[in-house]
């Protein structure tokens, strides 16, 4: 039995104090992870180059009462991985290569995929080598429809106008990329538990932007695809799914898909989801990352709906999005103490 | 008893066939607009004159076999009528001068509001005289919410941070602008009701990045006093309202907002809203726009699922948001033909 509480909780133990992590929580609003980044080179470089990852992974977890880390890396390293050229430009976000055709599709290569991702792996060895044994540590990868909006788009920030375009007109030529990538994500979700992640998250940060049987078709079904491999190699480790924007879709995650924890964006009602969801999967979520930026009574009071209607069952607390890069660290204190201390 | 389909479907009359409006539908996707525009000075100077607008709004009607007008305006000419600076820049959207301090919200005034706003009156007017009888005439407004999120951010395009951190920080002072947007966004809806329209429509484009108590506060509280003061005057009238983006949110408008519409974005399941929404409201929506871009049997497929499962109570076809730019004018033609000649 684990004695990690985050664990504990996704494992559907009772435990005396509700786990709190936060999305992005290694990152720039803390100096010392500026100070790494400004020495790393590009971001990329970041992201492999193993100590210095399993450094700026840890840095949060030296100041605040975390109940995880999460391995410092991003989504996009999938698609570097499979030969398309990413950058990350300061103050514009990623930029790549756009793959748009049948053509282009077959350009991306796995012969380097594992290779790759290999520092990765390394740093979430060092990082479990570190982590104190109360904490968890989460590996993650983006879901196929989020990481197939960059790939397509060439970036972010777009409409999604190209990549829905392409899944609208020729269903069966994008499905060749969704594909691809349920089988490499799979694969690599199962890399990072072998380095010793032991608790995982598949981010669809785009999701809410496909309608029904669309969402069903290059959401919904890639995800549970995934959960179901990554589920026959290694039951034992947890999934959390975050299909950001979704809305009432939630249900139909609860439903069809077999992971153990569905992450809530911050639009999600909390009274809703603990009557709808929380009988179903383990919840996460979702203060506005705003709201940590403010601080104070609005933080505290929000916090403490979020745990008046969700902490008794099952549940992580965390933000309904990533941090901001303005945000005061000692509000992160606060908040992490807040939690800790909540009873019903 | 009114003949107009889009009304008897509002007032819970059964229809032979389902009616249909689309969001935007007057706009640049159209070569007679884009030739008005082109001739009509700034953005505003097309909304501010009755002739050119009137005549924008009915160009889709000549073209298109739509149920309804929508008076050609914009959301942002409630803070022009109250002396905030707006203008539209060419591929920019909306540029404000922002109003982020009491002192700036003590500056707006409502001396010139009722004769800033007579153009819209006028256009209506000019509308309903050419309107076949058989057709229905929107007016609209933004909800206090949206209209705040522009006036405060200065624009579209931004994160609402800071009109989010001015509502979590100081909610009395905030209040003041929501609150004198509930009175004059009201007043505008009665007037635009005494020109002619026969029915309005709530944009609230923004609600969704308001978490629980906030959307409470902000975004359903204000939308329902409007629709409490204009039903009190002009019960006849029917509202519909859309609140963007609020997934299973729009529960609690289906349950507290005395509207008779609700409106779906792209992101809400028809089945779902059928089971959920459609026993007390009427609901309005939700095809991807981009679906009508690209058309064909992928929009086919997708308008006749949405009428299979909302086709048969109460049910207006419309879009999940706004026309593309990009959209061909001959698939419109299509959708038309579709939705009408629908039966289940």
């Amino acid at each position: 039995m684990t004695t990690k509480p985050l664990l504990q909780v996704l494992h559907g133990q009772v435990v005396p104090r509700v786990p709190i992590w936060l999305m992005r929580q290694a990152g720039r609003y803390l100096p010392e992870y500026r100070a790494v980044r400004e020495n790393a080179g590009s971001f990329l470089d970041l992201c492999f180059t193993p100590e210095l990852a399993a450094e700026v992974t840890l840095q949060p977890l030296r100041r605040f009462g975390l109940d995880a880390a999460i391995i410092f890396s991003d989504i996009l390293v999938v698609p570097a991985a499979l030969g398309q050229h990413v950058a990350f430009e300061e103050g514009h976000g990623p930029v790549l290569e756009p793959v748009r055709t049948p053509t282009d599709l077959s350009r991306l290569s796995r012969v380097r995929f594992g290779e790759t991702l290999r520092p990765v792996s390394e740093a979430i060895a060092l990082v479990r080598e570190k982590l104190p044994p109360a904490r968890a540590l989460f590996g993650f990868a983006g879901a196929p429809w989020t990481v197939a909006s960059y790939m397509v788009e060439g970036g972010g920030g777009s409409d999604f106008s190209t990549v829905k375009a392409w899944a609208y007109r020729e269903p069966d030529s994008f499905a060749g990329l969704i594909d691809l990538l349920v089988e490499v994500t799979a694969e690599y979700l199962l890399q990072q538990i072998d380095a010793g992640a032991d608790v995982l998250q598949i981010f669809d940060s785009w999701a809410g932007v496909l309608p029904d049987s669309a969402l069903e078709r290059w959401a919904l079904r890639p995800t549970v695809e995934i959960v179901r491999r990554v589920g026959a190699k290694r039951p034992d480790v947890p999934i959390v799914v975050f299909p950001r924007g979704i809305g009432a879709n939630y249900l139909r995650y609860a439903s069809e898909c077999d992971c153990t924890g569905l992450s809530l964006d911050t639009s999600v009602a909390p009274a809703w989801a603990a009557r709808e969801l929380q009988p179903l999967k383990v919840v996460q979520g979702n203060l506005d990352p705003l709201l940590l930026v403010v601080g104070g009574d609005a933080m505290r009071d929000a916090a403490k709906r979020i745990l008046d209607s969700l902490g008794d069952q099952r549940f992580i607390f965390n933000l309904g999005h990533g941090i901001l890069p303005q945000t005061p660290a000692d509000h992160v204190a606060a908040l992490c103490d807040l939690v800790h201390d909540w009873r019903r």
